[in-house]
């Protein structure tokens, strides 16, 4: 077997440690001689599963006790509903911040249930592709919340500040969840599609402010309801048991490396590497600007277009898989999440500088 | 490792030899290096296993063209919802037959979209749980659609008829679907959650008529709507893709074992093998009338109740798991749904018979 390193923007590839631990206990798990999806979630042994996950989770991103961790179903987009569904109460108005393709997708979703008022971030900037400070972001004070999206896996651009306000603050934070240190305590909701930083598709997180629990509109369906997954701790349907569990693995491991503070030195190294190396070449270019480069997701561009096949196919043959650019794009993109070690940088960018010599 | 015969109803065991292919296949499937897990939900190697489901999928039901096939996220309970949400159109009525714990269930959520008109069907017929005869079932011709759950995986009911109308049939076939072999042009909308007879918990599939992808609220969440689903091939927000492989693999199983009607001679064989040695029995009872037992979950209980905790615990020390009764009905349960092969059953009666003796 090929070492693979695996660019893929999501599904995206998780720790090998965490991948060869489940493998070993597939079938025979926890001494059960069953595998852990093959048992009741209300199981004292997948309690155990679920609780640990949930604390280890806290552990560490230092969720307050005033939040609740919830294990959701139907993924980000799923929560392009939930959030309107259950955060407006009384009020018919929202604010979203539009940073690009996410942004605008919850955005579309959340007009079915209230009047947005959407925010254009977007701007050029020495020519680059950049967001607004969030000190110019016009907030409608007569929001139920502000809605936005700090890492944008499509057009590769990170946003590091909050929009400054009283209101509820909430973040799509899907692409870059766990790979940096955050403070909880300043959002109202934080949700996470598990399938980049997390575990595998089919699981979503939702952290959620205690005081937000009473707000859902009367056609809120119970199985999205934040209030119904906090009473019956995330089991008022059978939860997506594996992914919980292989999700708890990738918690554990997140630990075991030093937590967030120590991922998130890596992270920074990882994508200084990538974007140094693009920034010192001549065949290469990323159009977003240094202030909000992605350190989870870098596009890139060669300097010809129809080689881009012949880029990934070499890739692929030296074990660089996953690197095209998202279909709405083009182009390339390497995403970096947590489970990538900074060697599969190194191995890419070796591979780039060869790539670029034959090919200039 | 001991041999195991898991009784779980559900999240259930899945079959020994689906089990062991994806353990060998777990890190490096298809030779790509990775797992099938890892790789975009929209490439091309992961559109051939969810294409490939899906027509295995169809085979095995004899699913006509006219029916969509979504899979789906958010197990039964989201279809709860996803029901009236999708189907309701400008009706404001729905029928719901009523013989069971699940079918209640539909129905507290169904009622936040519509008026529900209740058929309570269950009845006591020569001592024992029985269902009235569809023929006695009364429906409103108003209503947009008929909704019932043909098996109730707690009460250990199956009702083999349909009802009597013209009306679009939705039937939750949640715990017996793939188990007998059913006419789908009969039905408006089959749903299922995948984690009895399918597949892993966190998948659950819908098949569902042309004719009926038009009537959505407009409150529906998108994520849920059969006609986004069907227009996008089940890939609107990312699928768990991990899931539907393992589903796939069940289907491939199926097929090997012969297809859906030899699977509906062994299942029928396994649950006379249980009834009869229970009926034979002064120590165990089952409940329900011969007419609607269950062939998939088979409830009991023993003579002297005080002595369940050891019989679970003999049980469990010869690898016959999960055998606990539902916590709203406690004694004891036996799901033996495809999975289980008849040594299972046969092994459980042994045990059962066994214990009896020494317990007397």
């Amino acid at each position: 077997m090929m070492n693979v390193y695996n660019f893929s923007a999501g599904p995206a590839g998780l720790p090998k440690e965490v991948m060869q631990k489940a493998q070993a206990e597939f079938i025979d798990w926890n001494g059960l001689g069953t595998s852990v999806m093959e048992i009741s979630h209300r199981s004292k042994e997948f309690i155990k599963v679920a609780e640990e996950a949930e604390q280890d989770l806290r552990d560490l991103l230092n969720i307050p006790d005033n939040y609740k961790v919830l294990f959701c179903q139907g993924g980000a987009r799923a929560q392009f509903a939930a959030v309107p569904l259950n955060l407006l109460g009384n009020s018919t108005k929202a604010t979203y911040i539009d940073a690009g393709y996410w942004a605008q997708s919850a955005v579309k979703e959340a007009k079915k249930y209230c009047e947005v008022d959407v925010v254009d971030a977007k701007m050029i900037k020495e020519g680059k592709l950049a967001v607004m400070h969030a000190s110019d972001w016009k907030i409608d004070p007569q929001s139920a919340y502000v809605h936005f999206c700090p890492n944008e896996t499509i057009d590769g651009v990170e946003i590091s500040e909050l929009p400054d306000t009283q209101l509820p603050i909430v973040a799509d934070m899907s692409s870059n969840i766990l790979s940096r240190e955050i403070d909880v305590s300043r959002y109202g909701v934080i949700y996470a599609g598990a399938q980049k930083n997390i575990g595998p598709a089919g699981i979503c997180i939702a952290i959620v402010r205690d005081d937000l629990l009473g707000l859902a509109h009367e056609l809120l369906p119970s199985f999205i309801s934040y209030k119904v997954l906090a009473e019956k701790d995330s089991m008022f349907n059978t939860p997506p048991t594996f992914a919980w569990y292989l999700s708890g693995l990738v918690f554990k491991w997140l630990k075991e490396q030093g937590g967030v503070g120590v991922i998130e030195k890596r992270n920074a190294e990882k994508a200084s590497i990538l974007y140094d190396y693009i920034d010192s070449s001549d065949f290469y270019t990323n159009d977003v600007h240094t202030q909000n480069r992605s350190r989870m997701n870098v596009p890139f561009q060669l300097a010809k277009p129809e080689l881009d096949g012949l880029f990934l196919q070499q890739a692929q043959e030296k074990g660089l898989v996953s690197l095209k650019g998202h279909r709405v794009v083009g182009g390339m993109r390497a995403s970096i999440y947590n489970a990538m070690p900074i060697e599969g940088v190194k191995a890419l960018v070796e591979f780039m500088k060869e790539f670029a010599a034959d090919n200039a």
